[in-house]
Order: structure tokens, then sequence, then C-alpha cells
């Protein structure tokens, strides 16, 4: 699976322009709980951020630093209002869309949760109901907030693959969640995808074993 | 219950000085699902913020517009290196402490969960955890980051109030968590509650129902 958190900040990064190296941990050779990496981030999750000698976990909260160190272009806003904006949309993904995602997520990739299907058809409405709001923001506009990317975009971006390619496996396909084709069902979340793949370096932040 | 969520705004307003009407809203009246309520907060949840014509919802959304919008006291950093790590300690607050707080709130306020004794007891485990984690930053320090209150702190505070009053519950009791009492098993934060208590305005911020 690949971690939608590090996805964020390689999109914040190429947004941003800033070079930096990025080190894929395999969660199967248990890289995450090297000693190591546990010295970075002791509580063994990704993404870290290594600037200099200042280290940083979290992906909102690296988000936030470089858009602080590096602030063009800005992805949390122009303006008081746009700020609080962004920042709303990103907790609702986080306590909505994300809790919901999570449950599916689990389920497919590490076969958690596929006993109970009675939980994952109500986390598949609630996500039904997110991505529809979602769809109705973006019919009207190109962006989650204000008209260019931001950090809004950017925090939802990697957890809508994840769902779309957890939806797509067989393991889900036989339970009917009602999320696919992303196309027909939501159309201007589709195009916005699009939009977001347009981004120049996109690619670099594709997951590699997707490929 | 008070709300953890509207207690960060007002907190929030008192650390920078900013007059505010403050109206309680009664879940026993269901004023949160009021047609009127609603058309501000279609979630329907509290706090919801209105500036003059400007309306927001998300506590750390409202906390960060209020931060542009009303810059001192800075609650977000001085510096890139405070913003990502206010950040970040306000990310693991809601992943972890958050997470696991809210279950023994939702057993002991509204007895959902307490039929599960074992799930109570491994979320305790985790408070407990993540208690001790933070009892340890506040030795050396009198704020979570930095020399200032900040919204680290401000973020933090409500869900410690929480759980701190849901442990000290007779249904609660009989659970033995070993959360209680504070000053015995976490000296710190117990220091560090003071200390928000003695922010000026603090006592317009307590939950008029729990005096």
């Amino acid at each position: 699976m690949a971690s939608p958190f590090a996805w964020r900040v390689m999109l914040t990064l190429e947004v941003k322009g800033v070079p930096y190296e990025s080190k894929l941990l395999e969660f199967s050779k248990e890289d995450h709980k090297s000693s190591g990496y546990l010295r970075l981030n002791p509580r063994g999750k990704v993404p870290t951020l290594k600037d200099g000698e200042f280290v940083l976990y979290e992906s909102l909260a690296i988000m936030a630093y470089l858009d602080r160190k590096y602030p063009d272009p800005p992805i949390f806003g122009k303006t008081p209002q746009e700020t609080g904006q962004i920042w709303r949309s990103i907790s609702e993904t986080e306590s909505y869309l994300g809790l919901a995602g999570n449950k599916l997520i689990t389920a497919i990739f590490f076969g958690k949760g596929l006993e109970k299907p009675d939980e994952l058809q109500a986390a598949a409405a609630t996500m039904r109901e997110e991505l529809s709001r979602l769809d109705t923001a973006l019919a009207h506009s190109d962006w989650l907030v204000g008209s260019q990317v931001s950090a809004a975009d950017i925090a939802l971006f990697p957890l809508i693959q994840l769902i779309l390619r957890a939806a797509s496996k067989d393991a889900a396909k036989s339970l009917n969640l009602g999320l696919l084709p992303l196309g027909q069902s939501y159309p201007n979340i589709a195009a916005w995808v699009r939009r977001v793949e347009a981004i120049p370096g996109y690619e670099k932040t594709y997951p590699p074993h997707w490929k």
C-alpha cells in the first residue's frame, strides 16, 4: 500500500518546486521500525521530513512547515478567510472521508474488518455522502478553496486515490459499495483528479509500485 | 457535556483578546439541529464562528482563521520550525489522545461502549501512554511548543479536562483506568493545567454547567 500521508508531502514539495530526496520505506521489511528511523520518528509512521538538522513528522505539520518556509505559492490561503476554509476542508477530510475510507482501505489491503460487511457498508455510505458533497463543491470551481491548488486539495487527493484503488480490488467489487466508476458517479471529482495529475512533477509523486 | 471544540475557540479568543459573544447550544433541546443553526453549519456540530458575514466551522480551522486575522499574539508559531511543531502536536492530539479519549468520554457521558470494558481498557492504556509522553515534554518547558501558550496547548487543554472529568465519574472509577489523580501520575501536566487556568479570561471559557 502507498502512504497517502507521504504522498501529501511529495505533492506539496512539487507544487512549491522545492528540491527533495525521497526515501521509500518498505513495510514488508519493517524499515519503519528500524532503530535509525525510530530515532527520527518515535511513532514509526510515515512520512518524516529531515530538512538539515530539523526533523518533523505528521503530514499536515510538514505541509504547514513547508508553507511557512517556502511561502510561494501559498497553499494555506492568501487571506484569513481562505486559510480558515482550507483548514475546514482538511478537518472534514480527516474526520469524515478519512475515517470511513480508512475502514475500507484497512479491510481491502490488510484484510482487517472484511468479516464485518455491515460496517463496511456503513463506511461506504459515509464515503458516498462525502464524495457527493465534494462533487457539488467542485461543480463550479477548479479547486476546493480559492483559485489555485491548496493544501485542501493536496490533503484530499491521495486519500481519494487510495479509496478508488481499494474499491477496484476484487474483494471490494463483491461488496457493491457504489463508489465506482468515479467519472459516472462523481464527474466533477474525476475532472479535479485530472487537474491534480496535470501538476508539473506529479508523476514523481506517484507510488512506484502502483505503476 | 461541554464541547472541547467550542472551548478551544473561546480560549483562542481570550488569548488574543478579541471580543466575542458566545451562544451556548443546548444539546438536550437539539439547538444544533435547528434549521437556523444548520444554515450556518450543515453538519450540525459545534463550534461555528460568525464574524460579520463570514461563517466558519471546525475548531482548528477557526483557530487558524483567527490567528491569521488577529496575529498578535501568534498561536501558530513565530518560525517555520515552531509552526511545524505546533501542528505536529495538534495532529498527535487528534490522532492518539483524542481518539482514545473519545471512547472514554462517549462511554461515560453517553453510555455508549460501557458494555465493552476491554476496549475501554485499551483506550485507557493509550491515554496513559500519551499522557506520559506529554508529562515528559512538559517537565522542562512551561508550554508544549516554544516559550508561550500556542495552539498546541489550546487544542489539548479542553480534551484533557474532559478526560479528567469523565475519569472522575462513578462509572469510570470502577474501571480502574489509572488516570487519576492527575497530580500524582502526571505532575507536569497538572502544573501546565494550572498555567492555562491562569490565562486572563480563562474563567469566561469554563463550561457554565460544570460550575
